[in-house]
């Protein structure tokens, strides 16, 4: 497998990673139908614990075995798999080898009352399952914050020693966020930011709108003109907010919508110049059939055929 | 690379320190243009944690690079670069031996309610980085004092151990100490006390204001009649208050604002026997040519030349 | 050094300890004019942690140097000097070897809205400081009691382990204690017991009044006619609370006041039975030559000669 | 300082190491007169250890305070300064910051019977002592070569972890080696070539004379027709087995030996492209003066004026 | 205590150590008749472990009792005693603070065939029996050589980090070194320098013979013409040995032999600039009141009154 010349490029913002690390983000990078491209989609799976199971797989009872998504993610030529512990050592033998996994190492359920996800999984679990990577959330605006902050912080320089990659989920909420501000571009392009701050090698925000929350903040894109009234102009404003594009964002689609708004998502993570999509509900709610024909025009779009 | 007399001096007010950290001071001492002389100009990039990457960066978007700011110190001839783990990852092997870094262990957000900051990086990170300090900020007058400075206890024990030196943020805030106390000149020179007394080798306050804040602290004040009218006069005080000079102090020169008043600064440090500034936002957030001639004038002024 | 018969029999007080905390028992009790006598001077400087550096050493400016207290306690002929971390760190080495050392490793400050203190140093600290003994100061009354306690615990007997004596500071207050209960008879006697309960080798409290607290113990001090009319007596009762005289206490002078009221204390120490003075404030807020001279008295006084 | 476009090009080669390792080689690349150059000298003091005092220092008596040695390497200009625990310690403090330090770690002596050395420093030694990189001997063709393999391996792997660069002295000795073989065009570059496996960043080894001692390498010699008959063309063939050059090579001069022998050395090594001398007793065991003079023409020699 | 200018200066030799390491050496500089002159004279009792009790005791019954040893420390003025575990053991409390000892911490016994000695003591020992140093013995020379470094080179890491001294004993022997040449000049002089290059703060060995036992050395010594011819000059040949005089020497008397023999050894030493005697056997074998006066001479000559 050589690389291509936009792996190295990507490869070279991690400078201050080991080679054990650096060979998982190229993993990550080359699987699949977009490898090589600098593009990825990865399939997470952690609505289960998020929201129990049968909000997450009724829909598409098939879905309910962990076996699914392992296949899904490899016959839809998807760079990497994401999902809490149980579910990867439910297949992570039968599909050794035929997909990065990013171990998701924390997760909420719906009856948390505070922000704050709890600790399911350890660096030791994601090198003896084969993982490529650790995934982790960060409520910025939570009054657990701070604490989640620290969490990753210790499990980061673990990871990173071993050889690891770390991937940093950063949804704003709690605090004095309002529901409108988690997603507000102001709100977004800072939680890019700390997570690139606190070491992440990979990060998921959602798609910002074009709200502007805080007022300081609303005062300088004023004042500086920053334009983001198309999605692909706010993406491209992510991107800068995340080391100048020296670290690789990838944009979650949010809750099951319907596919043209998919696509429209996908075209303007391209045009701003995101990496990719981070996409769960939206394809393993469907079909599988379905499911692939989406993940398929995505992967497209991806490599600006569509 | 010979000491001269002074560094040598200061080097000397050190004396439990063990040769790895008198090491690290000294490649902080001597390098930059003020290399030698006892003053320092620390340019410290931890906006984009506290404020977020468009108040941070917006003003002067080159700045979103972390690159940018490793050059920008290396270019005006500074002494250290003080930022976060991530933007020390992002440039720390491109710059390697270039620079001495100081890691910034503890960074507050916008959103904190909590007069608190998480840690987000260890002394391992410092080492496997190439740094010469970790940094650390402490909030006299918080109710998390008590927590930060047992953090940082337990982290200064270890760098210290390892040759590595310690710079302590000694900003008070919170609790009973008003808006306009954080700046009083008894809080100040109680904030650099506290720095010196829980082991800092290096210090960093805000310039005080004339207003007093503690009613029994005014009282000493206006008994020993301590002359507290001009800025110098109130550096000077401050250098008294850490160890009658015995510490590095370096004075932070606050939100952006008109030039002179920056130099009207730096020369009441330089008078006054402080020994330099920490500048940030009043230099990356200015156009880069604009910002290396604000730091050549300020290194003039420390030099005596301006 | 030869051991005077009076410091051997303190020393058997100590049956459990190993020979290196009863050698820095011996080093503190041998130390300095009062060597031998059983009787200790200390000079301690926790005030610029707990009052900010103004309050603590405007009135005597040179004091805001740390090798001027370190120089006062060796020329006063003391038996030790205590104080924080960045303190002992100032001077340990320039002093090596010249006065017995207790690193006070936790402090309070004005702005403290709790009554509980920050642990700031270590036993770790300690040994490679070349210090005698550890200080630790307990708050008993406040709801933060049982805290202070289990670190202490822990730190006395890891401090134990390598030989360092256990000094500790028991100052009653908060909780359901009133200002004027504070140094009550009863409460002062129960404080220093309490100090010993927890192991302490070196107690210090503050010189008791006559006033009598908690009801259940002013009806026993009635009952049983405790004698608590005079200084003496009251040092007498402390002494007795403390394991009948089995352990070293001294008396703490306060804010500073008049030399004939300190030199009244010390005789009421002497004369009922305590061993000695724990003299802050009153010595290095005053001139040098005007400290040098009042300890020179209290030394006197101690020695049954003034 | 900003490192030259050949000291990055060095650096490049050193693609695994974390930045901590990468600035502690861009120190001692960047030091003194050849600082930048891709060339260096080093000065190695470990002669005591291995001969007694008296053969190493009685031809120039200044030579043996430790401090001697100090202010030799900085006052001519080296790159870096080689000696074992207990000199590091006699100096590290006064010299702090102004010469990067190598720590040799293990050493040998005369009455030694075995081909082998004892390990006399730590990692943790290293680091307190401000160190830029440890040193350590390896004996190929010994019978304890494995020993002395897998010390270093261990402390390698440990000095790397915490940003410490290795040097690996390969100096082939014992077992079926004879004397003349140990200086053997083909026994040094093998040992050159074990030293880069094991992980040096730096190795260090005798200049090859035109002997070939092993009969199967003799062979591929003779058929390859490998050109080794100048001395600039046998380093040429050395750094060809150090990685084609991708490893710092550095060359000792052995016994003290005439000034025209000496820099005949230092031209073969500059015209064969090896990275420079490190040279001890053709230096130190000089007057101070004439080593200088002699350390300035090698230096000029490296700089292609000589 | 204040320390004189000579002990200062010896102090700052010790430029690397922590204060508790230097308050350590300065309380045994400071001990006894000879305390702030610069001088010793140490006390080692571990005959019963190398010889059995007899042959050490036997001479003088009372010296089959710990304390008696301890006892004529004090009594006889000296700096500090040495003896192993057991005997510090059976007297640290009853002598605690009373003289700063040694623990000797590793032995040998009369029916070892082996150049080696065992460890019997660790530094966790030294620091609860209140020891002031490690004491450890090499064997340069013998096959167990580079064993007994790396032992104590790990104790010695250990103990300086904990604020203990580290007092080396190298005594040549085994191998190829002749019974001759085990005091011989060139040997004693590579030993001292051995002992100072593995970190030894305070080194211990035996006078010199005008022997010249490598023939490589005879040949520099008389090349050079260093001057051996009295034991003065023997003893400054030490000294230059060790550092230029930067690290503490103590010289033993051997086998109990004539009282003025022990004195001319005295003068010697101290004409020669050696810091002093350790002297058991010739003492602790003769009659109490003998070994005082023949201590109080000792003493007498290091003050010059002899």
């Amino acid at each position: 497998m050589r690389l291509t010349r936009k792996v190295k490029e990507i490869l070279s913002f991690y400078e201050s990673d080991n080679p054990g690390t650096k060979a998982n983000l190229a993993r990550i990078l080359m699987n699949g139908r977009l490898g090589g491209t600098g593009k990825l989609v990865i399939l997470p799976v952690d609505q289960g614990f998020e929201h129990g199971p049968a909000r997450s797989f009724a829909p598409n009872p098939p879905a309910y075995d962990p076996h699914y998504h392992f296949q899904l993610a490899i016959d839809a030529g998807l760079n990497a798999f994401a999902t809490p512990l149980g579910m990867v050592e439910a297949g992570a033998a039968s599909f050794a080898g035929q997909i990065p996994i990013i171990l998701k190492v924390n997760s909420s359920n719906s009856w948390s009352i505070e922000k704050d996800q709890a600790v399911t999984a350890s660096v030791g679990d994601a090198l003896r399952l084969g993982c490529s990577a650790i995934g982790f959330t960060i409520y910025p605006g939570s009054e657990h914050f701070d604490e989640m902050v620290e969490e990753i912080r210790e499990m980061a320089e673990e990871a990173k020693a071993v050889g690891l990659a770390v991937v940093v989920w950063s949804y704003p909420r709690g605090g004095k966020i309002s529901k409108e501000g988690e997603t507000a571009m102001d709100v977004a392009a800072y939680a890019a930011h700390l997570a690139a701050l606190i070491g992440a090698h990979i990060i998921k925000v959602k798609l910002p709108s074009d709200h502007l929350e805080q007022p300081e903040a609303k005062k300088v894109y004023e004042e500086q003109k920053i334009d983001i009234s198309t999605q692909a102009k706010r993406v491209a404003h992510i991107m800068q907010s995340a080391f100048h594009g020296r670290r690789i964002v990838v944009f979650s689609g949010g809750a099951k919508k319907g596919e043209s708004s998919v696509y429209d998502d996908a075209r303007a993570i391209r045009d701003g110049g995101g990496n990719g999509s981070i996409i769960g509900r939206n394809t393993f709610q469907r079909p599988r059939e379905e499911a692939l024909k989406m993940l398929d025009t995505i992967i497209k779009i991806y490599q600006g055929k569509e």
